[in-house]
């Protein structure tokens, strides 16, 4: 097993995260739109949907109301972490600017040890999330200031300090996205830090296919994605995906939305169904949230079953309301379905 | 009947707004707290406590993750109407930055005709309302721009072509408030055009008892307030500030949370108890939602009964879900509660 085994033995981070995330910091703008919207708009359905700052003016004219909300891929996971009572930090960019302290004092009052570099040339990244009457979200990113990500900015004694570092698949859209991956990687793999991805958008994986499954093979301890990402790496369909995942990660982690999810670690499995009675507002974060309960649970020494248990549990809740981050207590949430003294 | 009766006929508004509502342009920075916070910081708990810009930083700096949204009494009200399907305006004044963009999209996305004055040299008024665990709302509100409202801003033209001008209480707060409902009385009265207002909050009514008295004695056609905010203009117990409430004006809607509301014009009145079994989440905009669906119900021509079914239809919908803005499609929630071809 490799982030968490029955002995499992982490570094005493002092003040240091244990999960360390590094992502793209956004705001969320979320409105309800029609589907006949997103079609005249041209966007791409339940896909991040990149977009330069003219194209974010204008539609920002043509979308309803919205409310603002921190976001953020790897941030969102984060917050879930520190939520359930772990050590998280993230690593990002933001502007000088509103939302950037709106980014800044979000993940700060959630309990998230930030470390982020600031570009005062950029606005602070927003994603015009679009959710239409099936409840799923259509994401139009610009990415401002988080586009200039570099390696410097990448934190070496916070990602050397923790436990694991989990990269959002996102990062690769950034010129120095790769280099930042790879900054990354030098930096975990001579500090023992455990390296977990996320695939983030099946048009993400497509723009940067070979790169990411090169970066899974020689880089990487734990893979999370949902089913198309999977498919879409592998140019295959589900199952098959699935096999191929699991000869080049040692963890690989799927979520395929209603449907549950399979987690597989060497021979071990775990798969869940979720229930299909909770009451689905929008499901923005939903696989930032997925990752926040596995990660927080392996971190602990949880098995795969545990592990997905509570991955639901806190999915399940970011998708009872809108935006991205926890409004519940997920501890109180979440106990009754752990193991005994698991939330300590 | 004052504001509406069996043979209403209203003007004709053309391209204008036919019920124009008045007050602070806010944006609602809405985190959760608990009743030890709210004691530390010295805050009046469920009242609306009014905040300077240093004091609106540190503060900011203490609560916890939150979300934005428009906000606003006065405006929920504008956008409560028009998602009944009326035609609302609204007056009010921001500052030149990321929240007044985001006021302006909002209210004009949602459909409401607004008259935004700017004001470059403050910024757009925030509202940090922290809602404590019994899901009660209290607000640390900085006027910024807003307090700069001068009659001047009063679009005369605006409140003249309405049917209804509403106007919050807490536009007295501003320095030249008083003069500015004045202007309004002036204008609404030439033009024939009702004036409602709304107390706002209990201490608001306290620091203006005399001269808020004189307003609705002089000028008013209708008044919504809650019992509390009754009793402290009176200085006496709820049913006896009821009755002199509708000695003062001639329709008298009052509002008391979970025991429900009672309106009177004239000798008619009615009463309305909610059910019990609404799931509450933040009760901010309760009150602003009241009175959406009631002006518009009465501007339609609605009888007491009807206006107050509707009334708290649209306030159970907003008090199920973080944020003063309604999130569900109103008509579709209201239509099988009201009369035949009520919506058209």
């Amino acid at each position: 097993m490799s982030v968490a085994s029955s002995d499992h033995t982490n570094k005493n981070a002092n003040n240091h995260a244990s999960i360390i995330t590094v992502g793209n910091a956004i705001v969320d703008v979320i409105a309800q739109a029609s589907d006949d919207f997103i079609t005249e708009q041209g966007m791409m359905k339940n896909a991040m949907n990149l977009i330069d700052a003219d194209r974010a003016t204008a539609l920002y004219e043509r979308i309803g109301p919205a409310i603002e909300v921190s976001g953020g891929s790897a941030a969102n996971t984060a917050a879930g972490i520190a939520l359930l009572g772990g050590h998280a930090g993230f690593i990002g960019k933001i502007g000088d600017d509103m939302l950037g302290r709106i980014f800044r004092h979000d993940i700060n009052a959630i309990g998230v040890k930030s470390h982020l570099a600031a570009e005062e040339a950029l606005q602070t990244a927003c994603s015009y999330i679009l959710v239409t009457p099936d409840k799923q979200r259509t994401m139009n990113t610009y990415l401002g200031a988080s586009i200039t990500l570099k390696p410097d900015d990448m934190n070496a004694d916070a990602i050397a300090a923790a436990d694991i570092v989990y990269i959002e698949g996102y990062l690769y859209d950034a010129p120095e996205g790769p280099a930042c991956w790879d900054k990354i990687a030098g930096v975990a793999h001579a500090a023992g830090t455990k390296i977990a991805i996320s695939l983030s958008d099946g048009w993400c994986v497509e723009r940067h296919r070979q790169a990411m499954h090169q970066f899974v093979r020689d880089h990487c301890d734990m893979v999370l994605c949902n089913a198309e990402e999977a498919r879409l790496m592998f140019n295959s369909d589900k199952d098959d995906a699935i096999r191929q995942l699991r000869q080049l990660v040692a963890e690989a982690v799927i979520t395929d939305g209603g449907n549950g999810s399979i987690a597989c670690a060497g021979d071990a499995i775990a798969t869940i169904t979720p229930d299909r009675d909770i009451p689905v507002m929008d499901t923005t974060g939903a696989g930032d949230l997925y990752a926040a309960g596995y990660l927080y649970a392996r971190h602990q020494g949880a098995d795969l079953n545990t592990a997905v248990n509570l991955a639901t549990i806190t999915a399940s809740e970011v998708i009872s309301h809108i935006g991205a981050r926890p409004q519940a207590d997920l501890i109180a949430l979440a106990s009754p379905h752990m193991p005994d003294h698991f939330f300590g």
